[in-house]
């Protein structure tokens, strides 16, 4: 019998973000396959898996992406019930597509449970729509990695009629202003950093596009976001008690 | 005491596909207020609540969003607790915007809880990575309802370089099709159109960009995907015994 392997979304950070179909994936598993920063309290809803982290950390050894595939296959072909976890979404910038493409080729029965995507959850815990009549009728979800790939579509979208939602750009943040700015945005767009969303170490920096790369931001995940639609975040804050991350601006 | 309003996604249709967080608080609610596309499996997770649909569909007498706000308002005044149920994400084309704006104004707390949008479930569940390296390292979400709004996006769009997802444009998939290619898209290009995402009517539909206005399509809410990455879905059908939807497709 060849065992299952389930792509899982751990969506965010929050355990009670992941979707109901993830958290019985995950209490059924016979080994669980993570990503580096999937907090704790979600590995914990895999209790009586044999959990291994296979994540790729910046300047740190990691698991090749070959290797993963290997293991997946290998565990599989045993019988075994594998949960490959994933921060956010496993189709957003996870290389999902290329281990579902590898379980293909070698003939393993492969599900997707899709997660939160930290590309619309950070700026909805935020209190940030990315879309909004009259603001924005479309978003743009780029990687901030490269900028051989972030580049050209950062040069191609016109200014202010999409908001751009930027995923692991913090290190690159003031290139990408810098190339909006050329293009024609405005340096006074408003502008968000969302760290950790969901999370203990919630924090967030609103301001304007021309100040993005000056804003003072500490390590971990962080999420950009660009456009009109940041200022309704700090509209709801001011006139509401909206719940939410703890906040800091430099307006 | 004023009761909280939670602006809550109801993900693309499936009951186990909701958030642990958004189960939580449906069971909760004294007041449930949903859209009309919301299925009866969800809205029994909170069977003690009041239930009203207050959803648009098209053709049909609708709710004004003027009078969701003043519901809304009105019951949080009276202490009742109310969860707003929105397919999707509240805040991709939900208009949760506004409500959330609308009860900041007046006072009224708040909370988001997201969803899973269709934008990005609907394709994972059909095995399509939006990002995939070397295909797209960036994606797109558009509305299909007015071609005021969509038009000038997608004419802006660089052919090829990003994956575009576009929602509720069924209606208007010929013209979409036809700005693209007079934009410099292949008349070759994968596309996809996805119904009914994670329910028992699920189908879909994969072809070339050209044929998209002449895909024979169902009733439902449905979601266009259309750039390389679709290819990604058939290989892996082709190869593997990949658990997904029921597939139609015309090439």
């Amino acid at each position: 019998m060849t065992g299952l392997v389930t792509l899982v979304g751990a969506g965010p950070g929050a355990a009670d973000l992941l979707t109901v179909r993830a958290v019985r994936r995950l209490a059924e598993a016979d080994l669980v396959l993570h990503d580096a920063l999937v907090p704790d309290a979600i590995l914990a809803l895999a209790p009586q898996a044999l959990r291994a982290s296979v994540g790729k950390r910046a300047r740190q050894p990691s698991t090749s992406q070959e290797r993963i595939h290997r293991i997946l296959i290998r565990a599989a072909h045993r019988g075994v019930n594998v949960v490959r976890l994933k921060g956010g979404d496993p189709f957003v910038f996870g290389r999902g597509g290329e281990e579902v493409a590898a379980l293909a080729a070698a003939g393993i029965p492969c599900e997707v449970i899709p997660g939160l995507s930290s590309c619309l959850a950070a700026p909805a815990l935020a209190g940030i729509p990315v879309t909004h009549r009259g603001l924005a009728s479309a978003f743009a979800v780029v990687s901030g990695h490269a900028e051989a790939t972030y580049g050209p579509i950062l040069e191609s979208l016109p200014p202010g009629a999409m908001t751009v939602v930027v995923l692991m750009g913090l290190a690159s943040r003031s290139r990408i202003a810098e190339l909006l700015m050329e293009r024609g945005w405005s340096p006074y767009a408003p502008a968000a950093i969302l760290m950790s969303a969901s999370t203990e170490e919630t924090c967030s920096w609103t301001g304007e596009l021309a100040d993005l790369g000056r804003a003072a931001v500490g390590e971990g995940p962080g999420t950009i976001v660009i456009g009109d639609v940041v200022s309704l975040s700090a509209m709801a804050r001011q006139r509401s008690q909206m719940k939410g991350a703890h906040h800091v601006s430099s307006r």
